[in-house]
């Protein structure tokens, strides 16, 4: 884990929370970007060059409605950006923990993601991203 | 806010959460502190320049229990770094947050804070934290 790349923080209006956060972190989002496999619309701000990214569902069986709904708005996951996804996926299973996928999908921000099981983090739901080379 | 200061994560027992931590990000805390005012034994590590401060209550009635009775363990709240606690909290009020305190507080790690209200920031339990002047 090279460092903490971003904070995912679910919200149930993305509009609204842009405008609280604006308002909080003194600067407003500088991009909006929906990702359909996650069912999510996503917002990003920055704050001393770690990103804060909002999270509104679009469907309701998305993570994000699952999870406003069993523990509602607040601190959903916390990034980690890492150098070759797939040997820390590799390292983070002989480890112990557990990926929530086989693969990484594709995430917002030009990133390749994947999640590890919160039951085996202290409850924290942890990503790993990398960005995409293009 | 000028930066994300640390993230604090609620656990029920330190000695294990420190080892999976370490396991997780490649490295150990580096340091154990004890906030008796909050109630909390915490330990940190540092993560490309960020700080991640596990907390553990030492009392039924901290904060940081009763969060791990009503939501089970995670990240706890999101800490930011001002300059001028003061005029921020102000600065707060007149914006419409709600601050948890009339005054900062000695926290861990040699700073001042303040947490707001999450019900005014879409479930995020927000601290400022500064620096104290020695």
């Amino acid at each position: 884990m090279e460092k903490i790349e971003h904070i995912g923080i679910a919200v149930k209006n993305l509009d609204e929370a842009n405008k609280l956060f604006a308002k909080l972190l003194g600067k407003p989002h500088y991009k909006i970007e929906s990702v359909a496999s996650e069912g999510v619309r996503t917002s990003f701000f920055e704050v001393g060059g770690i990103k804060i990214e909002l999270l509104e569902a679009t469907r309701a069986d998305s993570p994000v409605a699952k999870f406003i709904e069993k523990r509602g708005e607040g601190i959903h996951h916390l990034a980690f950006a890492v150098q070759g996804i797939e040997k820390e996926m590799d390292q983070c299973a002989e480890k112990g923990f557990h990926l929530l996928a086989d693969a990484p999908k594709d995430g917002a921000d030009n990133k390749r993601i994947v999640f590890l099981h919160p039951k085996y983090t202290n409850g924290v739901l942890v990503e790993m991203c990398e960005e995409k080379k293009n």
